[in-house]
């Protein structure tokens, strides 16, 4: 199996990239990595493994570039050349920490989608309390997704998260305003309908509040709302552990208890940090395209390469495509 | 000034409403109140106050009716005849911690709305970390939202936070997928557009990443996005609070800990308790209709009803009118 992966990509690249890359490279058998950048940069901390290659570039986006444009102008860019490993058969997928805007028109442009995905969905995997986490999708990839879209992302989230995350007869919800049947907008209403005739296994409409108590392991949304609730997520939480210090740091009895629980609230901290879990795939394309997260350390960068590695093994995208194209069939009939 | 309050909504009804009720008709100047509901249950609760009085009726609608049909069958619900005050003009305002649905089709159908008002919006104000919070609307009266409807929200939001929080020139912000002008679904683009030409104070588009950092006073989105937004808030402060407990109650060194933080880490709780800021305004209709939190106790009761109070002294629905029109003729012309 061989993977090709953006070295430049990211807050930490390439040094966190290169060691993931590493990491990777040694604990996985059979796996081949190609990195992509400047050999400058990359070089200093590789130590010469032979499953490990190097493809030189100068050229990289930038967290600032303009997706699309980028993707279209920067030709030599790294991530364009991840792409460009995958289109041409040199890679199996590819994995990246840049600027997830181009990622998906890389994927998209360069990539290329399954037959029958009209939009590709970008889909982490978030934590729950019970530390299982579940996948939601999509969240921001398509921003004005159509009832057939959710439809898609509720057969691909269910497929990934029985094949990779190995869970038995996945339970997969809508996101909505409510949890009683015919609630929310025209978009869930018919998504809804379509979800029920669906080849999965289907809990109904889900709540936002109960998201993080692992209410569905496949969450499926529009791409504008999951995007806010991912993000309102991530707020509150940072939000509630910068309000948390400033009450451990408040008093000089509150300094003794901080003292105390510190390396126990250090693991609450872990139990919510999703890049354990690896990236946010990009699903719906012909090949895994994986987007790691832009802070990514050398332990998130080796679980995205990881589990770029299991939707390769598993044989994810070739599962979802019989999948969809049997659908097409029945609904033809 | 009088206000109607439904004695009868809520899970800690009537005694928690009564006892906010009688907190209000003692420290608020001039208030008369009708409380509305089974005159058995809240007569014990009363001490004989001479500006509260009772409305008895039994009828009375639960959080598990269907709202638009309970509005309409259950003619004596204590939650309708509140709204009839209301209507007739003996009331100038009024409150229910009772079925949010049921409260909006009675706002809807019995108050009734704002000339020029398309769909009313619920509106909470929320938690921020420097306690000052922020208005959010609207978070679930209406799912299907069109650009003019934000831009109404806009305008309404930002009078009610000059008027009634006293916010001089509040920051307006628009819920969207990043903060770049251009950004967003069909949806937020064209509000974008709308709003950038309103007699508000704009501030562009806001991530929900920050909306507890404080990064506008008001925040305006669709019904369906802003209910996401706002259950995932909740959600997950619930879940790290419950995670915070584990891990205080998980050894004898954290729960000395526990011991040295607990009146602090209250604080913290109460920091986020948006009850305190009231209840959720119903915005748009022809009187203050305020939704108190359904697991309201007394305080979160008196000062939801001080909220309307504010409301009808400072003479804001009349102000929101004003401007709508204008906005109307400016259109017009």
């Amino acid at each position: 199996m061989k993977l090709a992966i953006d070295a430049m990509g990211g807050d930490n690249a390439p040094e966190a990239i290169v060691k993931g890359a590493m990491l990777a490279a040694k604990e996985i058998k059979g796996l081949e990595l190609t990195l992509i950048g400047d050999e400058e940069q990359i070089k200093p901390h590789l130590n010469g493994q032979s499953n490990i290659e190097v493809l030189h570039t100068t050229e990289m986006i930038t967290s600032e570039d303009e997706p699309v444009r980028a993707v279209r102008r920067k030709k030599n860019a790294s991530m364009v050349l991840m792409a460009q490993e995958v289109k041409e058969g040199r890679a199996d997928g590819c994995i990246s920490a840049g600027n997830t805007g181009a990622l998906m028109s890389a994927g998209l442009f360069i990539v290329g989608r399954m037959n029958g995905v009209d939009r590709p969905a970008l889909s982490p995997t978030l934590p729950t309390q019970d530390g299982k986490g579940f996948l939601m999708l999509d969240v921001g990839a398509n921003v004005d997704a159509k009832p057939e879209h959710l439809l898609q992302y509720a057969v691909i989230g269910s497929i990934y998260a029985e094949h990779v995350r190995q869970i038995d007869k996945p339970r997969v919800g809508l996101l909505n305003v409510g949890t009683e049947d015919g609630k929310g907008s025209d978009l869930t209403k018919k998504a809804f309908q379509l979800m029920q005739d669906a080849p999965i296994h289907f809990v109904g409409n889900v709540e936002a509040r109960d998201l993080l108590d692992g209410v569905a392991d496949v969450v499926v949304t529009d791409g504008f709302t999951g995007n806010i609730a991912l993000k309102t997520l991530e707020g509150t939480a940072l939000a509630m552990f910068s309000m948390m210090k400033k009450t451990f740091m408040s008093s000089f009895k509150t300094k003794i208890a901080a003292g105390l629980v510190k390396n126990d609230l250090r693991g609450l901290r872990d139990q919510l940090d999703y890049s354990e879990y690896g990236g946010a795939g990009l699903f719906g394309l012909a090949a895994p395209v994986i987007k790691a997260h832009g802070s990514s350390n050398d332990r998130a960068i080796y679980n995205a390469i990881k589990q770029a590695c299991q939707i390769v093994e598993f044989n994810v995208t070739e599962t979802i495509q019989g999948t969809l194209d049997e659908m097409q069939a029945e609904e033809e009939k």
